[in-house]
């Protein structure tokens, strides 16, 4: 208890979850946890990966928000930059050291692509992507007020229906507007497919990668039919990226889930058929404790919907076994324990739906090592949303 | 322009949606706002409510997480005290003068029952729940290493399947053990039917009231018959709150969607066959930009997964007519435009599925009356999770 009470003094008012040295069991909870072992294992795998076929990698940082994850991604996981969405997130990762950044994403406010245009006076490169060809004047005369640079991508709808445009002829006079504005410049394709992500089988999404590689080789070749030359095309998530790898076309990823997983790209199906958190390791769990145990064979803790996002289906329970996560609420999560095997207390690690909105949820990761807490990271630029 | 390139001045790195005085247009999305009008109006409404029916309101601070709405409450709204569902987040609340407060939730975690038992040293009055006996000597001997005292509610499970327990001996033997327990007052039942709030018809709710007011009941009347009195059964949502009001036992409210409300509560039916967004007036608002008009009558906006919960199903667009909300990723939305009536930058006001989890999202309200930001407040307890 002594140990717990310095802890309890140490932060009331202030609700950082563990201290380094701490147990697992001591950790207050609902809490992320990272297992670094894991993170590392996938990091390492994702480095590999993309040094055998001689691409960057560009990892998502989105999913994360965290610039030192995002540090651990560049030292030790093959990344040569970072992409994210929004430029509040850009301005927390640049704070943080990252100094080559792709918004895989439209800035339309003017206010953001001011401060989008101011970025780059931090030494660090950025990039921006594109859709529109109103958005090019808007961009260029930002950065001509702050006297910096930035590369535009044009982004490109190769079939999940969101932003970007498809229209090879739309494509290359939006390339060549950007390429003749001053201050920008034409950098190359993004083209991410997100809807195929989490399609079941390897053969679903080759199928409609297929697809979508057909659209962005067309936008590609006429623009390089132009005279104009596509220096990169950049796109690919966990679920598709052998794919990318494969096309001959692109020279990028922007893989982010793959450095966590969670439960809904756990279900999907890799190239061999077997389960992809087969292939890369769950890093993040969901740490809860039990509250009540008001009946037999049934237990509530104490992560509901403020500690994670509902949008993919509940959470796996990640031993003891035969406990089920069967229903949340906004505080309380219902487990179904038909062998009786909880006590109030006891803690069970939940493997999220969707790791990116959850991780959003929270302000801290608790990194964990052989069982105990190694290091807590901020969840940096958690609520980012402009 | 300058008024912005000012904003984005200050704003760089701190991302604070807006300034007082500004437009609604002028506001960073996606945030949340507030009509200032509709939230006092609701405030009051309840305030009649129970001044006329002769109830206590103890207003749910776990929906807002908002000291400035808490003190709107106390003053404006008929509330005595408030709700909440963590220590974290009753410390918040302390600090921000809030003077008496019921967590309405189990505490078990040691480190959390010694934060609990330190705040009464402010001079707040603070109770919580208790659903298991092994719980009692945890508080007691914790406030009295603090020279605190506690209140306790029994929580009674009147059919929600959560927490509590229903057994009227079972709940006799915990209210006895309270009652006898250093530094700990029975504060009485807390009895709240989470469950039945979001059925459809008040006919449903009014059936499902009756099953919880039985067991209510004849978990009083044995505290009652052992000599203990009962000094207050508290409970009581927004969707249910009349039949509370009317059933003679109840003496405290505790509702909390009703001061903002949302699209799943706007669609319950209210006594008349109403809906009840005809009694309670929307106040919460995700103010969220289009940012790309990709094809025709399709459009996408800036607010995703990471600015609203997925639990309680798609937002509803309140104008303009004819748009529709179709799916969310991340940090985008979708909409149908069947009419064409959206460009880049329009803006659009989105009434979230459920507000809770929502709110909880996001770090600031901005507050509109006639269109003008007359406040910027603070989700003070954002994220506490503890």
């Amino acid at each position: 208890m002594s140990a717990m009470k310095d802890f309890a003094d140490l932060e009331l008012g202030f609700d950082i979850p563990a201290l380094p040295g701490m147990s697992e069991a001591e950790v207050q909870t609902p809490c992320l946890i990272l297992d670094l072992d894991a993170l590392e294992a996938n990091l390492a795998r994702m480095a590999d990966f993309v040094a055998s076929r001689g691409l960057r990698l560009r990892a998502h940082g989105k999913m994360h928000k965290s610039v030192d994850v995002a540090r651990l991604q560049m030292t030790i996981g093959g990344a040569s930059g970072l992409c994210c969405q929004k430029v509040s997130e850009a301005e927390v990762f640049v704070r943080g050291g990252i100094r080559d950044i792709l918004i895989t994403n439209e800035v339309r406010s003017p206010v953001m692509i001011d401060r989008l245009a101011r970025l780059p006076q931090s030494g660090a490169r950025l990039a921006v992507c594109v859709d529109d060809p109103t958005n090019v004047p808007q961009l260029a005369e930002a950065v001509q007020r702050h006297g910096t640079e930035l590369g535009c991508f044009v982004e490109v709808d190769c079939g999940a229906g969101r932003c970007g445009l498809s229209d090879p002829e739309a494509a290359l006079a939006l390339a060549r507007s950007i390429a003749s504005a001053p201050g920008l410049s034409f950098a190359g394709i993004h083209a991410y497919q997100g809807g195929m992500q989490h399609l079941p089988t390897y053969a679903e999404r080759e199928t409609a990668f297929a697809a979508a590689l057909a659209i962005t080789r067309a936008v590609v070749d006429r623009i390089e039919a132009a005279g104009l030359p596509v220096p990169l095309v950049t796109g690919g998530g966990t679920g598709s990226h052998p794919l990318e790898a494969a096309s001959g076309l692109y020279g990028e990823l922007q893989c982010g889930s793959y450095a966590f997983m969670d439960a809904a790209y756990g279900r999907v199906r890799g190239e061999d058929g077997g389960r992809l958190d087969g292939e890369w390791r769950n890093a993040l769990f969901l740490l809860t404790s039990v509250l009540s145990c008001p009946a037999p064979g049934r237990a509530v803790c104490d992560a509901g919907l403020k500690a994670q996002s509902a949008d993919s289906g509940l959470p796996v329970v990640s031993g003891p076994e035969g406990v089920r996560y069967t229903k949340w609420t906004d505080e309380h999560g219902e487990l179904a324990d038909p062998d009786g095997r909880l006590a109030i207390g006891d803690r069970l690690r939940l493997v999220p739906g969707h790791c990116d909105p959850t991780c959003n949820l929270h302000d801290w990761y608790v990194g964990i090592r052989n069982g105990k807490v190694e290091t807590i990271w901020p969840v940096s630029a958690r609520g980012k949303l402009f």
